[in-house]
């Protein structure tokens, strides 16, 4: 075994406190890793604090990794020390059920192995997140990662990064739609960046109108202060694709009345509460209402290189790891532009 | 003026009874119709009891309307007196906005005009339903009837038909498909009826054990009571499609969960209420929750031809106009199988 510096939360109710545990040395297929930094993604927040059940204490987060190679096994084959890599929300699945088959390891229907507050697939060792000095990873669910960008700005394309560019890529949102992005957060800016990419028309949809700045500075052609009626009868029935980023509780009939003929919203994030659906603001107008869960590792990685090509990082705070529960706070305020990342030299 | 018998609801508690009153010459794009057979959609009902509210009195309900021609305008290209045709639930849209454009005149963004409990383009004269011996349609929102079927099980295809094989269509349910049919209603039944014969598996999911030789008469190959825990455990995660007719309130996320990885359930009921949706049904497996509106006129001729061409009609059971209120009674029971025809004869 390996001995393992992090930060863990002991129960839900404890602040995260440095923690020293163990991970296994790496087997024949498994790749180690120094962590250079971490995203802090909200639902670190809601797995720490138990809010969705059944967490595992004690919790080590952390589901946006970069870091380098700092030993491999003998049987890897694509990656070398000293190489740059990413590890994201998933560290193992069962490789052989149709969803798997179909590099859609996020759907696994045996077990997908989440990066921390899971179990491995022998259903016992529980895994441990990237708020620590080295990760030790089956290749399979190893990422590799440009130098070509800024390694803190590439951490949070491991979540938020992947969860908004696999709906747009899988309802082929590109030139000639119109495209809305909900909520311009950790989710929503890295939504505006990849559809404007794409060569969409976006319009942030937002209840703030201080970010309206922001908002066009990262790639959005307008701008809906969702408050004001006025704006907001200019896009009735006009979006054909609306990617929804919010997870506090609201109503989702208020947004599809926005979407065309035959438009979708996607949901990426969770609110606590079911929301009720009017079957008429769907039928009305051939509409979806669909959600998706980050993506693959195949395409996880196209997405990492696609960033590379075109220059796409996260907009960042970088914090020591002794910050991490102020920064859980402003985080709960939505006082973060756009994602916090923990530099793990900090440690 | 031509003068037309029919029967009419004169406010939302009374009856319906004889009623006589007029409907337009036909103009030079005008068909002139002898209904003979008209269907008893749900929806009648809703309506002549004002429960969507915005009812207009006196009102003639029927939009599953068969024919023969009995008189044409002088431009009218496509139809000449004795043929026979169909009318269903519109009579007129602005014919030039992009979704009428688009062969989706459901969907106008100026002005749908339904067949009943509407008002025509001029935002005045009201619409006359197919409970009655005559009806005066523009030829564009006529509809050819094959002589090849029987008539009295073709007018229901004018609503129920429509309506569930434009989702079947629009989402490309066929061969290699798991679909199920929740409710096997008058919607339903044809659902299962469409769904077998492009190819797919159909499952008839129901409350009641008892339909089930009917269902596979129809050409289920499957029938889970969904009731029964054990035999909906079975289908879990198992349809790519699944076309829920139900109109009575229920919980779409129970059968979002029977749905696969990138699964789509498409709504034709709505419930009196906005239904609660838990986002995870969606987002744990990339589901879709849609809905769909009849369809356009061209698809519906599609769909009379392809009914012409398969040999498909609604199974019906034919009633003499004096027996509606009854019918009405039987229907909500859901004592039908499986759709009520008027024969307009007996008027």
């Amino acid at each position: 075994m390996i001995l393992v510096k992090g930060y863990a939360a002991q129960n839900a109710k404890s602040p995260l406190a440095p923690f020293n545990f163990q991970r296994r040395e790496p087997g024949p297929t498994d790749v180690q890793i120094d962590i250079l930094y971490c995203g802090v993604c909200h639902s670190d927040l809601h797995q720490i604090r138990d809010e969705w059940g059944g967490s595992i204490f004690p919790m080590v987060p952390g589901h946006e990794i970069v870091g380098k190679v700092s030993k491999v096994g003998s049987e890897v084959k694509n990656f070398k020390i000293g190489d740059m890599v990413g590890v994201g929300c998933l560290v193992d699945s069962c490789r052989s059920c149709s969803n798997c088959k179909a590099d859609l390891e996020q759907f696994c229907e045996v077990h997908s192995v989440a990066t921390y507050n899971s179990l491995e697939m022998d259903r016992k060792t529980p895994t441990y997140g990237g708020y620590s000095n080295q990760i030790v990873v089956d290749e399979k669910f190893t990422l590799k990662v440009s130098d070509k960008l800024k390694l803190e700005g590439v951490a949070p394309l491991l979540c938020a990064g992947i969860t908004t560019y696999s709906p747009l890529r899988h309802w082929k949102v590109g030139k000639g739609h119109k495209v809305a992005v909900v909520g311009l957060g950790g989710l929503g800016h890295m939504a505006v960046k990849f559809a404007a990419s794409f060569g969409a028309e976006v319009t942030v949809l937002s209840t703030t109108a201080s970010k309206e700045k922001d908002a066009k500075k990262l790639g959005a052609h307008h701008f809906v202060v969702t408050k004001d009626e006025g704006q907001i009868k200019k896009v009735k029935e006009s979006f054909d694709f609306i990617l929804n980023t919010i997870s506090a509780q609201h109503d989702y009939n208020f947004f599809l009345n926005l979407l065309r003929v035959n438009g979708t919203m996607v949901l990426v994030g969770v609110p606590p509460e079911a929301v009720p659906v009017r079957a008429f603001s769907l039928i009305g107008g051939r509409r979806s209402l669909a959600g998706s869960l980050i993506g693959g590792l195949k395409e996880t990685q196209e997405m990492l290189d696609y960033c590379a090509t075109h220059n796409i990082t996260s907009e960042i705070e970088i914090i020591p790891i002794k910050e991490i529960e102020n920064a859980y706070v402003r985080m709960v305020k939505g006082d973060v532009r756009y994602r916090f990342v923990i530099d793990m030299a900090t440690l």
